[in-house]
């Protein structure tokens, strides 16, 4: 029988949804259980499931997800009731349980439109102060739209994949022009992701009120960015290969359903937002999040505390205003946060903005300093959520930097 | 036996590959020959090709052009060869033609990631002298780098199917608060697209010599565009709903090989561009390009009429910018080309441009006029290059504006 360690992330309460393989097998359906895996393919050939099992036997999460939250969600409340239950038969057929150590996890979910929102305040504020003017560092837009832009899908990989440091055009300081080199601003971006559950039809909006249906669950993600590339090649239509190189996700998406504790009040906001953007209810999640950099043969340094609960602009509201010009989601499609900084400069969610724009070297745990990301390091991002003794944790995502080819 | 009219858009030197359907048949492959699809699944079935005939009966072309040049150039000749001769048996088996009147054509290719560019000077320069500088119309960055952004793959349509007005929000002139409406710029973007045929390895890059390889096909492309909520939203992240409630595309897609006849070299670029961006030979291509727009009952009226071979960066340097930075390409992958503008007035690729931000009505032949499409308008793109007696059309993209929900 498998026991679930105390602090897990991935308690009852959680059950978050992976695509594992181990040595000689397909990848296929998992759920993370405190130290373990329980294989879901295998369990619903038990026959405990009313669908398919083959569903459960594919590299992706999508058609499982496309089956609707009624199924999904029995399936999560069949798992919460049997596995409570030491004496369970399922519990006891090792036949079902995979140790994490001994398994490949891999991409989740078919991503087919990947959209990156721009929702932290701080965030915001900090690159207007930093980039445009300090005294009118937020945009007009700003306060009114939950700003964000399509990103590349093809290039998301997950934890555990190195990233090399990508090459592309630089405008030197003072100079006209360009040259080609790889990024010497090599950067992280602290985000979360949430992966669309159902798909509406091309022309109709989703509210914010019904906006929750449409959200099968959330991971973890850093999209890293290359800030040099990017002040170069941002203006007019925004950022592209300082982006489009890699986007690093979490292998566990956590349901939705899992973070109803910790459903909490957002930022109050001022001006009062267009009807289509009001909402009811708290629809913000107070999750922790930190970020730690290993230099390479170095021990982790912890540069950012931060937390989930004070964007600006929920997921409610982002899916709502993604929709409200009738633009079709798909589900598997990826939306994330943006930057997710806090008030405090340790509460920052990129190197950009905790060494603020270079000029505050941050000191690593083995004497070193960073500014931004350097080859052979690397970076983790993790995420919980905790309240009266339940834990719900996103496990983490780890990339190391490998140098450019 | 099927005839070729003199003047079709779908001779023997063009075979572009579609996906079509007819009442109480499935989705499956084609190939339009003068006014007739030939089905290639039902061709594949009589035994003349090596692969597996069910590639062709799936619901896009992806599996097929998977397969890589080598296998459908084999295809693409086999035809060529057989249909020269009156007397193939093929040629003569009825149940291999439908015509294309009777058949409904879907979108050809299931869309991975979609990148529209930016790459006409002449767009480019009228759009800077419109909403920027007149005096600096083009940005820095734009002989450098051949600027391009991700766009929305979800909300790709065919051409035939209508297109809802989008709403959003719009910052009238003068106000400082948006309000939320109906676009009143809807816009057309007359583009050429072309189908990644090839994918690469994330990490690496293509280079200009390689690119053609990766490029399967190109497509007429009408990327809709809702002026006001872009000139609202798209500081700083770039064009997001303003562009994200549909694109249109051709049902046919025109292999590259089809259109070497028509070669020729692209604009001289100066300033030099970095050495990744550098190519040999002529990359561009002479095909001509109309745009026509027909109010509710009335007749059309061609408001434009260009060529794609001015584009200022062409495919290749495209492809190789794309790809630079390590991003991964996929079969299936659609990037287009941004609106392309001639020189002449009469040779823009917008209503933006044509109608100069409004200020010159567009007469129309029933009487009336237009500065942006209306409700009711059909718009219809058309694109065909022609030399030597040789014809390859890319048929049209036609779509009908409905109002808003």
């Amino acid at each position: 029988m498998i026991s679930i360690p105390e602090n897990s992330d991935f308690s009852l309460h959680n059950l978050p949804y992976g695509i594992f393989s181990t040595p000689g097998t397909a990848p296929r359906a998992g759920v993370a259980i405190g130290n373990h895996i329980l294989d879901l393919h295998a369990l619903a050939l038990c026959g405990v499931f009313d669908f398919d099992p083959s569903i459960l036997a594919q590299p992706f999460l999508n058609d499982f997800i496309a089956l609707g939250k009624t199924t999904t969600n029995q399936v999560r409340h069949y798992m919460q009731k049997e596995l409570k239950n030491p004496n369970a038969d399922h519990y006891k057929n090792k036949t079902l349980w995979i140790t994490q150590t001994e398994a490949t996890l891999h991409l989740p979910v078919k991503i087919g439109d990947y959209t990156d929102f721009y929702s932290s305040i701080e965030h915001a504020t900090n690159v207007g102060k930093m980039f445009r003017n300090p005294d009118k560092a937020l945009l007009p837009n700003w306060k009114h739209i939950p700003v964000g832009y399509h990103g590349r899908a093809s290039s998301i990989v997950v934890s555990g994949e190195n990233i090399r440091r990508p090459k592309g055009q630089i405008l030197p300081k003072g100079e006209d022009q360009p040259i080609f080199s790889p990024t010497q601003q090599l950067d992280f971006e602290l985000e979360m992701g949430f992966v669309i559950g159902k798909e509406n039809t091309l022309g109709t909006a989703i509210t914010t009120e019904k906006a929750e249906d449409y959200i099968f669950g959330l991971v973890l993600f850093n999209d890293w960015s290359a800030r040099d590339i990017q002040k170069w090649e941002y203006v007019p239509l925004g950022p592209f290969l300082s982006k489009s190189f890699a986007s690093s996700m979490a292998p566990w998406i956590v349901p939705l359903e899992a973070l109803a504790p910790f459903r909490v009040q957002g930022p109050k906001q001022n001006p009062e937002v267009l009807p289509y953007l009001q909402y009811n209810g708290p629809k913000n999640y107070d999750i922790q999040l930190e970020v730690g950099i290993s230099p390479e043969g170095d021990s982790e340094t912890t540069v950012c505390r931060t937390n989930y609960k004070s964007l600006y602009w929920n997921m409610a509201q982002q899916l709502a205003h993604h929709t409200v010009n009738g633009c079709s989601v798909r589900v598997g499609d990826l939306m994330a946060s943006g930057t997710l900084s806090g008030a405090s400069e340790t509460a920052y969610g990129s190197m950009l903005e905790l060494a603020w724009a270079g000029t505050k070297p941050l000191p690593m745990a083995g004497g070193s300093y960073r500014v931004f990301i350097e080859d052979g390091d690397t970076v983790t991002l993790r995420g919980r959520a905790e309240k009266d003794g339940i834990r719900v944790g996103f496990g983490s995502v780890q990339t190391k930097i490998l140098p450019s080819l």
